[in-house]
């Protein structure tokens, strides 16, 4: 009757592709609904979303932000007050045509996001300076509908937070758009463990309707690139657009500064790709529901069962998420269960054990096996929990920056691509026209952003040769 | 430039309805936005949510529930499958026709409730008893297309959890269905200090296809009353609808056995409606977003000032949470703000308080002031808080039991309902028509529910005269 975990789970370098599907299914972290693309999101995949939601949410709130609820709905009319903001969302949308029996007299569109909502609301409520800042957030969910769809990663129904901002001047704007840029790279570098390359949008892969847009992009397993946040300078196309304005210290008129920044669930894509390994997910620490569960060896012996449920009780008290495993399951089936899981520990503890007044903590990342006295497991795991967090962004940077390649024209770009994993350095002109040959020639790369830390590698643009104005970092992307 | 609040709100008596409008514009807790029914949810109503969710979350967590997230539109054929189901809300619904330019193949409605979708979910995943039960729950929001509307009473598109679960047993199930009516019993009277009747509700008032609903009943000041969250048992109806079924220890097939309960935002108007007074809402302290305001009297006193600031970061260091109003408002102008917002308590500081090494401590609810000295704010102003939370639900709680009248004939129940506000208590046969006939005669008073502990006060039915089952609660509701 036992599940044969590991043979369930494609090796990661057979088919990275079917690994994560596999991981994703036989974790039970979601599955599929009968509507293409939208997902149910299962207690074990949830449990990682809320970890993430409440760690998050603190951040924001640390910044001064407020939580709040917007409609699920849009009318058409307030969707196309912003020319480029419709053109980018509207040909993706869901309609709502009818309300219970009746037609409705104008189309509600489920929303692709909020922004048109946010500046509704404030053109009513801002009347002066006094009432600015406004900083805004909520988590919830949006719509797009999306041609191809896979979970987490790209789905026409997504959890995410928005949060959305408006300033009395262009310069606290953008500095709250870089500000919140940052609180998601703290956030995913020293919570997910997850390395990243910051950096600016090109004007072809910014938010319809925005000045600028800036990033984090993490690298997966395979080499592919994942935005992993945004952030967004609007100045104040959207207040105009809207009429949102405020009288200023000097009594007179001026448009609102906008901003806003978003994160969604396809990070649990990213904390799959970038950790996982052949046996199923490594969570990392910090986020894990679970980060260690105990297992008795022998759960014949009164004794052990009692003494791990005794380690069970410490541990909840000292704060660490701890679990059990009594099922009757045979201790092999459990320590799969446990590593398919991603819990960052277990901690094994038989009859011998007992005798020497210790368990056995073993690191789901490295299978690192560590004797730790009785005595000192609430002190002594929290310490192994930080170091595996640690190591595991080590380890993935390492990853991250030993699979960086540079290019200086376009014969050396197209090899690299077609023959390893990962991203490309490369100086840039500045024109869309050299990103679609890039992507055409290399079979899909774009550009992933203008890292904050640009690099002259050389004078011309990798595509034309013309004079180069940015390095950008090119990559495939989910 | 100072706003009138308490002008700004119509007095309680005078008009009971405008007064709940007032309150909720004036406190900023939410606003309308352009599509009739759907609310705009500002920072100070959705923080009174926030803080209703993480306690509600953990009560439902300690008896095992996960949380899940399932999608937010639903199949047309799917919502058909169990008709008394879609009977009842198929009039309500928001229809999905168009994704993006392309129209759909099958309408698609914007969930009002999730039952449908558990079910087609469990139906691929339950196999065995093993898998049972399953306790899910999600936070989310739902759409019924309503025709009148009023803030959190009722909306259009509303903020809520709906728990879900299926369980081996009759029995189990049955378990559950009260385990939850009693977890909202519970909170609502320990944490938002509003007494409630517990009951079933009679069949023409229970969930579409459900055979038992059970409902916590709440009283307004203005003696209507708000079904503040109810539990439904299911029996296997939805589970042979959708073929939901498992093996057994027997090695049979079985239907599961399921429930459902939800509770939402329209709490939001309970808590304003049964506390509140003419001043603005009065919060109890257990869900009180900020617990306590400190005020200092003279802005310019930089001592005040000084010791104001001190005596904040000591309240939150201390768990409590509490803000501090430095604004260049009057002393004045800050009372009444703080006694809008139904923030519980404020602290005053003046000169002559800093001169006696103490402060005001003012309750929202009595208006009760008390020296504190300085050294003992941490341990006395959690010990004033949880006394007012207890006072709040006594002093409510005698509303409620003064106000639940008997009739035991029609005249009766009629002259009582024109006169006075409150519940009547009456047998009742059984019958639907009779439920009808009252609803008719009284002007709108519904079965609210046949409490649990039900009385005995005649032998006949109050409507038909014809022999009595139960005793009912009446009352004309929100």
């Amino acid at each position: 009757m036992e599940k044969k975990f590991v043979k369930a789970i494609t090796a990661r370098d057979v088919d990275f592709a079917k690994w994560y599907t596999d991981v994703v299914k036989e974790a039970e972290l979601c599955d599929y609904s009968g509507v293409k693309g939208f997902m149910v999101y299962q207690p074990n995949g949830y449990a990682i979303w809320e970890n993430i939601m409440n760690r998050l949410d603190k951040r924001f709130k640390d910044t001064g932000v407020s939580n709040v609820s917007l409609p699920l709905l849009i009318p058409e009319s307030l969707l196309q007050k912003e020319s480029e903001h419709v053109e980018g969302f509207a040909p993706e949308v869901a309609w709502v045509t009818h309300g219970g029996v009746e037609r409705l007299e104008e189309r509600l569109c489920v929303r692709p996001t909020s922004e048109v909502l946010f500046c509704d609301h404030w053109q009513k409520k801002i009347r002066s300076y006094r009432d600015l800042p406004k900083l805004y957030n909520q988590w919830c969910s949006v719509v797009r509908w999306e041609k191809t769809t896979r979970p987490f990663l790209r789905s026409r129904e997504f959890l995410w937070q928005e949060g959305h901002t408006i300033h009395a001047s262009k310069k606290e704007a953008m500095d709250r758009t870089l500000m919140m840029l940052d609180v998601y790279y703290d956030f995913v570098t020293e919570d997910l463990a997850i390395p990243l390359i910051k950096g600016r949008k090109t004007d072809s892969e910014k938010f319809a309707g925005a000045e600028a847009t800036y990033t984090i992009e993490a690298m997966m397993h395979d080499g592919k690139a994942l935005q992993s946040g945004t952030s967004h300078f609007f100045g104040d196309g959207f207040a105009k657009a809207f009429d949102v304005k405020f009288i200023n210290k000097n009594n007179e008129y001026e448009y609102v500064n906008q901003t806003s920044w978003g994160f969604s669930t396809r990070i649990i894509g990213a904390i799959i790709m970038v950790h996982g390994d052949d046996s199923g997910l490594v969570l990392p620490p910090r986020i894990a529901p679970v980060q260690t569960m105990v297992i008795p060896i022998s759960m014949n012996d009164e004794k052990v069962v009692n003494k791990a449920n005794e380690i069970l009780d410490r541990l909840n008290k000292a704060g660490i998420r701890a679990n059990i495993d009594l099922s009757d399951k045979s201790a092999g089936w459990k320590f799969n269960s446990q590593e398919l899981l991603g819990i960052p520990t277990r901690i094994e503890i038989g009859p011998k054990d007992l005798e020497n007044d210790k368990v056995v903590v073993v690191r789901r990342d490295t299978r690192e096996k560590v004797d730790v006295s009785l005595n000192d497991i609430e002190e002594k795991l929290p310490v192994i929990l930080e170091t595996m967090q640690k190591d595991m962004y080590n380890k993935a940077k390492k990853f991250l920056d030993s699979n960086i390649d540079v290019a200086t024209n376009m014969e050396e770009m197209v090899k690299k691509f077609n023959s390893k994993r990962g991203f490309i350095k490369a100086m840039w002109c500045g024109n869309e026209e050299c990103e679609d040959e890039i992507k055409f020639q290399t079979g899909g790369a774009s550009s992933r952003c203008i890292p904050f830390d640009e690099e002259h590698l050389s004078d011309k643009c990798v595509c034309c040769g013309k004079p180069a104005k940015h390095m950008v970092i090119f990559g495939k992307s989910y």
